[in-house]
């Protein structure tokens, strides 16, 4: 691997000492951990709690970072420098002050809904998207306030273009990929990429198989075909990597990680996608980016994209 | 008021403007203040909260406090430094690691158990005290290592005993009186006394009406003569102040303090006792020091009283 600061934009893993090998061998020097999906406060205390026991394990291999430059000292250190995120604002419940104890506790990314509505906004799977809530507005003022980046993943299109609107600083799509290379309501339309690009944001192309067009059976270089794209039409600088790697999650889990406490009745039980050859674990970070490198993309884009957009979006969020 | 450093060890008031006022008005410089007592996670993620929106407000009075140099700061800035605590163990629950969570959240003070029997240990209250439980033990080394202050006032004598001999770093009884005093289970036996004064530990001798003998009848001189006594039986070095200022809760609010979700069936409904008149809140603190003068206590030990010892111990629990 070169000396390019790698940050994968989104993992949920079921962390355990292969996993966080696994970063090491891709050469990942940051990663956005998911910390809460469907859990309320108490729970989401208890998940940030395991990760303060992974930091101060004996030779612990992960650090907490707050900052752009947290990441780059964690490198310096050989280190891989963890940034706690919820994919949902079900921990804050109705509480606003709760983004303020949560930010202090060490969360720097929230995504406003998940896979249903919620107190803040649509998610991308509701039928009818009502936008962002008058509580939603409240959110994203008070995330712009105690510097954390909000997430539009999962969230709706009606609800994406209004949080954008409303936020004072740029937003990330952590993990998903445009609409043109696959069309699937967890992936983004052309002019909602746009707009985020146009107010300073940034996507994380996911390599979730079922966001895929073809899914495992997705090439190498036809996903990174799909990202050359995507940088000439909301440029390169937009541009980054949200795995959404699912490592060592049991089955029972996964039924968790969807559909939460309940089932939409349309919906088949989930079952866990098969990943491709090419990426099956943050190891193969290096085949990604030769991959890039193999469509003629510059180094520095290719050092861009694999991890310096998310550094330049990271530095402009978060402060010093 | 001289330049003394006054700290009240416990106030637990339905804190507004007024309320703050008084703590300036009597040169009060720190406060311990009370953000559970019934409270689960949740509850108290919101009750700290609060004291947040408090410290940011355009000319706030306040601000918070995590060592013994945040307070003198404080007093060099004319604000009043509050340090953020719990009268029980409710907030944690089963789960140890919310420790460290409140923590870092400012919490620096815990005390074991409440009016009940909980998880940790036994209440004064309690007819039969099992002692610190299995879970009691982890919780004190936890706040040991997370350096947050053990707090036995409300705790049941043979628990208080236990947390002594376990505890790594001194302890407080924030805001109780001798048994000598009151023979009231919410004040100490003179042993319990002086294994926490053996131990390094603070006593905060409290005003609290229902714990002084005659009540609202008791003399500033029969208080500052308690005081006096007691420091003549465990060293002047580990005897305080803790008001127990209960300012401005409703009736309604009195039933929650005293009971939380139901009252033991012995037990009449609470009332609020009256105060005596020359302690009713914080602006009174000039009178007491003057009290403890009048008594003939010199100038260095008046100073140790009124803020000084928990100074000394906030400094050697809490670190730098």
């Amino acid at each position: 691997m070169s000396d390019v600061i790698v940050i994968d934009g989104c993992e949920i893993n079921a962390w355990d000492d292969e996993v966080l090998d696994e970063l090491v061998t891709g050469g990942v020097s940051g990663v956005h951990a998911t910390c809460a999906v469907w859990e309320g406060p108490r729970d989401a205390l208890r998940n940030l709690a395991a990760w303060n026991r992974r930091f101060r394990a004996p030779d612990a291999l992960v650090e907490l970072a707050s900052t752009a430059a947290d990441i780059r000292d964690a490198a310096a250190r050989g280190r891989i420098a963890v940034l706690l995120g919820f994919q949902n604002t079900s921990p804050i419940e109705d509480d606003l002050e709760l983004v303020e104890q949560f930010s202090t506790l060490g969360v720097r990314v929230m995504q406003l809904t998940y896979n249903i509505q919620n107190l803040v906004g649509g998610s991308c799977y509701e039928p009818s998207d009502s936008g962002l809530s008058r509580y939603g507005e409240l959110v994203v003022g008070e995330m712009n306030r105690v510097r954390m980046l909000v997430d539009l993943s999962h969230v709706g299109e009606r609800t994406s273009f209004d949080a954008i609107q409303v936020s004072q600083a740029p937003v990330a799509i952590t993990h998903a990929n445009p609409r043109s290379f696959l069309d699937n309501p967890r992936n983004k339309s052309d002019l909602l990429l746009k707009e985020l690009a146009a107010a300073g944001g940034v996507v994380g192309c996911t390599l979730y198989p079922l966001f895929m067009a073809g899914g495992p059976a997705q090439t190498l270089d036809g996903f990174c075909a799909m990202i050359e794209q995507l940088c000439a039409d909301i440029g390169v600088e937009h541009v980054a990597i949200g795995s959404d790697l699912t490592r060592k999650w049991s089955d029972a889990h996964l039924t968790w990680l969807r559909d939460g406490r309940w089932r939409p009745a349309a919906d088949p039980p989930p079952v866990w996608p098969q990943w491709p050859s090419w990426f099956s674990s943050a190891a193969d970070f290096p085949t990604l980016e030769q991959g890039l490198r193999d469509r003629g993309i510059g180094e520095q884009d290719v050092a861009a994209i694999l991890g310096g957009n998310w550094m330049r979006l990271f530095g402009e969020v978060f402060g010093a």
